[in-house]
């Protein structure tokens, strides 16, 4: 009986994942990208490791990190790191502006992730020929 | 006189930059790289906008800014802002120490940026299938 209940609660986690496609675009794939693993063990790690109620809170999870992961990635990108954090060429705020503004260009205005860099670099150009 | 004592000091600090190879190897061009712009551009740019002292530290700088930013492009590159910050499936402190065996793996030994990533990527597959 602990046993079926044990394979039905672990089936019951996979669903939740396999049944969710923007978990599975915006959270399996990318991580099975980077880690060079392939999707079902990405899946089989997500549901080892997290409880369903996790598993079914995963979408707001993953909108936070797409987000928040993005922002570090537009750092690196656009050279923020250097020229803010660790020159103070552009301030604090004004990079957090330009990061925002990327972010938000390429995840809520659906832009291609290039061209809301460009327009990064610009406002970046910008301040800096002040 | 104020003119020329202004010209001295500007090409005083262009020399700073330009007579320092890790200052135009490790700032200037990756600068000018991220940014799309010509190299003379990124050296007037710190020229005008820092004091000889700020241009005299700025290898110190550059150091710091090499590893911290490796650092967070690790993070993106290995998922680790994913797994750890958002999905917590990596505590944070074992996301500190790859990271920082990363960082160190290329910038001290010297080993090609690929294989670092890989050790990082082999050491998160560990956690997570533990």
């Amino acid at each position: 009986m602990d046993e079926k209940y044990k394979k039905d609660s672990l089936e019951q986690k996979y669903n939740i994942i396999k049944d969710n496609r923007y978990i599975m675009e915006e959270v399996i794939v990318p991580i099975s990208k980077v880690l060079n693993l392939p999707i079902d063990e990405v899946v089989e790690i997500f549901v080892r490791k997290c409880d369903s109620a996790t598993l079914y809170e995963l979408h707001a999870y993953a909108e936070q990190a797409r987000m928040g992961c993005l922002g570090r990635k537009v750092d690196i990108d656009l050279g923020l790191c250097w020229l803010s954090d660790f020159f103070g060429l552009i301030s604090r705020k004004d990079a957090d502006l330009i990061r925002k503004k990327v972010v938000e260009s390429h995840i809520l205005h659906k832009k291609p992730y290039k061209e809301a860099l460009e327009e990064g670099r610009k406002l970046i150009l910008q301040l800096l020929k002040e």
